[in-house]
């Protein structure tokens, strides 16, 4: 007995982020003793520019496929899709409960029903303590942009593992109901042995403005504006919802919601109680025609600039109830996610050119981060005073600056680790290491219903035909002959518009058949032969002519 | 005499931009009178995210073709690419001698020769005054991210007219040649009737700060710093490479350039004397290793994270000269053009994991915009006084704003002209009006030597094969026995990985053959029909199997 116990004590944790680092989003963190694992957070992250065609990118669940019976319990942060979104892919390979906050899991629940598919959900509440295998983990209320956000801390046998989450420190939340700094500061005091803390904000000066502020910008507004006010922004910032709610019905405005993810979330969260909306205010967007414009507010989606969002829609006269009028005071409450500068400021140059007032980010405090400033980063470090620590969520460059800002904060550099998704960090009572590559990490990619079967190849394949198109030469080869019956042909997509370019194309067809039967002539029958022929003498003459490069793809039959 | 003298002077002036309105880049604007034409600038854009494999966006010449006999001559603000990026293919349809500043015509002079092209180019100076037709154009000095740019007055039948090509107002320019204030007052006072302006700040409030900021960062950096220190900025920006080379110099180092147009740039402006170097300070990048770092400053192309450009192949161990190493500290001296966000944080990320300290405008003040703030416009409208008012150089949002503001400063709103691209702003003596769609104005894609031959079936085809890919289904059918002799095989391309996927694809396979078998067996000649049933049927089956939709090319060969 005494023996076994000393061998457990001895072993060590392993600590293994299969997402959220090097990136921003699909964060997914492993802790694995002995043969316990949990999983904190499983999301997705939104396909890069050079994804073509890509829906979704999620963690790579390999490496828990492999020990599935070991996994005791998927624990999540919060409801934000990159901390959600990879759960019904994840289910759909390994069955694990999953634990949440009341609010995280209806989010969850209606991700499932979207697939079909169902699964064991424990709620939990900020504030409890479950445990899981090896594991007890406690639940504390933290602050961030979507309601019922919590840290973990995990109790292990080599002492306690602190996981922020996404938070920012909100002394004025909506909701009333603060981060849990004082509970921060007992934990720190009794000891963590490692913290992982959420990067994004931390080339941030200063502290993040609170939700309060939002409020107090909106309130400005609905007391100037005297025409209809429409307000776009994140369905999931159930917060920043009651807010606008509370405003209207202070200057007796009803309320009209608009955009699939909004009327989920707003019926979720009234159902569940996070929003509360007086009897009454709730109209439907369908029937607003008989509501004077000054007072009615619509809270709508497409604060992105997404070209289908309801806002979008509004813009181009493209929504059954909506139509931006001249007049309209339109408020884009959130700021534009890296990448989406573009489609965002496409937006707004619609709704002005529809004569609506436009106000966002860039005039107004109309928006505010859900990430913690590094003040508020130093705080935390602060009260947590861990031996060890790890930081979370963040491109290279933040991950470096929050390890850069610990070791400005006293910590020895040689118990900071910046770890790449995959690897392993081995935490022993006395020693703690980082081992490379330990588990599969590549970013998995969701097209249509194929998980992972898109890979680099064809990527590389949809990129080349995106710059120039198509060229296909298609001919017959009768085989006992060795001669082609019929053909060539040529047939091309998002190369030129052909009818205008019919010359070329000609000049094209006749170089491959000069080619052809020149070649089957001197009674080459090899057809990779034939193929590579027709391919470098078309190549050639269409870059001389157009200066282009479309994949060229020969297609011969035999007769 | 009389008579024509009066029908003359009751002609109106036509004022037609054909570029740079609802847009940012490519800017172009027509001034016509009677016989005469003059052309403001002809620069080029780039491609938005939509434009796949597209090189450059340029304006519709159409309208100059159709009046070619009446153009008198182009005349150039500075020598940015949205100014002058247009010149070779508008030279390439129309012979008209090109005016601009000397550093502005070495720029034009390195375009054409890239284009293998001459065309007669007139020198001028800030002062100047040309005759061009009817049109007396005086050319004054401006401050802008470039050297030697100016504004135009143009005194024409109807009044003068005002453009103020891109500018700002620096009091303490690099150069020592500040904004010549006193001589917009003067022109301002004796009555412009036309004003266009810039808008592309005029969403920021107060003031740009001055080039000088940036210089004094440097000072600072330089002063800290013991390692080497390699900058990005625009080449262009000559005044801020004088500065790198001032501190340079003051600091004991040496200077490297790379990158092409970085190294064009900076003999083009020291041949013009516009960039001035001490002998002994340049040093030809291939024989840097002999030079301490603490003793170097490597000035490159690569400030927008472009993947192909000096500094991303520094960062990616594909520079033939420079590799980064641990310690080196790299300062971005730029802020990302919207749309370049991602591409930067990339590379910034790559200088982070290279172990860079990484200087960007996100942390110091080391860049400074080229255009006026609210403040500055302010300013400048109010030593114009113009009659009536024209934004230009503006998405709609900024044109709008801008005519909002000019409309707070006292301008009566029926003064103030937002036109599209193409619209004509016609100038009578007493009356000024709009005339929408007057020339061609649709943006011209380039790709490759092919210039507007890519059109939106073109675009539309290349997006729809970089989503999902292309699947063929290749056949040969007898015409006589109407019957399938060869095929049906499936060929495809960024679709799915074949190798992973002979499954689906030979099933795919199947389905085409039995379409085949039944339309052919009962008769169906008709190819179209063919092709649609079996198009029809594999796009079912395909969307059911994987939720993706490619593009589906049915190829019959006739034997």
């Amino acid at each position: 007995m005494k023996k076994q116990q000393q061998k457990n004590s001895t072993k060590p944790l392993k600590v293994i982020p299969l997402g959220g680092l090097n990136e921003i989003g699909k964060n997914m963190t492993l802790l694995e003793y002995g043969n316990d694992i949990i999983i904190i957070d499983c999301g997705l992250s939104f396909p890069g520019d050079e994804m073509y065609g890509i829906d979704n990118v999620i963690p790579d669940f390999t490496y828990l496929q492999k020990n599935a019976s070991k996994v005791r319990g998927l624990i999540i942060t919060h409801g934000h899709e990159d901390h959600i979104g990879g759960i019904p892919f994840l289910l759909k390979t390994l069955n694990v409960p999953v634990y949440g906050t009341r609010l995280t899991l209806g989010l969850v629940g209606n991700k499932l029903k979207e697939h079909g598919i169902t699964a064991k959900m424990i709620n939990i509440n900020a504030g409890d303590t479950i445990k899981l295998g090896v594991f007890t983990v406690e639940t504390i209320r933290t602050t961030h942009s979507i309601a019922d956000a919590v840290c973990f801390a995990i109790d292990t046998p080599v002492g306690t593992v602190f996981h922020t989450g996404d938070f920012k420190v909100d002394y004025t939340p909506v909701d009333g109901e603060p981060i849990d700094l004082s509970r921060f500061a007992e934990i720190g005091r009794r000891g963590v042995k490692l913290l992982m803390m959420d990067s994004t904000n931390v080339l941030r000066p200063g502290f993040t403005a609170s939700e309060r502020v939002v409020g107090q910008t909106l309130e400005n507004i609905f007391r100037e504006v005297k025409s209809r006010i429409i307000i776009a922004t994140f369905s999931s910032n159930v917060h920043r919802v009651q807010k606008i709610i509370n405003t209207a019905v202070k200057f007796k405005r009803k309320v009209a919601i608009s955009g699939r993810s909004m009327e989920n979330v707003v019926s979720l969260a009234i159902e569940l109680g996070y929003l509360s909306v007086p009897q009454g205010v709730l109209v439907d967007i369908n029937k607003i025609k008989n509501i004077a414009d000054k007072n009615l507010v619509i809270i709508t989606t497409g604060s992105q600039g997404e070209p289908m969002s309801a806002l979008a829609r509004m813009a181009t006269n493209d929504h059954k109830s909506v139509q931006i009028r001249k007049g309209d005071c339109v408020i884009l409450s959130s700021t534009p996610v890296p990448g989406n500068e573009k489609t965002v400021s496409n937006v707004v140059n619609l709704l002005f050119e529809k004569g609506a007032e436009v106000i966002y980010s860039d005039i107004a405090d109309i928006h505010v981060s859900g990430h913690a400033c590094r003040e508020e980063l130093k705080l935390m470090h602060s009260l947590i005073r861990p031996e060890y620590f790890m930081p979370v969520h963040g491109e290279y460059r933040h991950l470096k600056t929050h390890a850069d800002l610990a070791a400005e904060l006293g910590m020895k550099r040689d118990h900071i680790f910046i770890l790449e998704n995959g690897d392993c960090l081995t935490v022993g009572k006395r020693k703690v290491s980082k081992t490379e590559n330990v588990a599969p990490a590549e970013a998995v990619l969701v097209d249509g219903f194929g998980v992972g079967d898109v890979g680099n190849i064809v990527l590389r394949d949809r990129k080349l035909l995106s710059e120039s198109g198509l060229i296909i030469i298609v001919a017959a080869i009768e085989k006992a002959s060795n001669m082609v019956v019929s053909g060539p042909d040529i047939i091309s997509r998002g190369f030129v518009y052909v009818r205008e370019n019919e010359d070329l194309i000609e000049a094209a067809r006749t170089i491959c058949d000069e080619v052809l039967e020149k070649y089957t002539s001197q009674g080459v029958s090899d057809w990779n032969v034939l193929k590579n022929k027709t391919r470098d003498a078309l190549k050639s003459f269409i870059y001389e002519n157009t200066g282009r490069t479309p994949v060229i793809l020969p297609i011969f039959m035999e007769i």
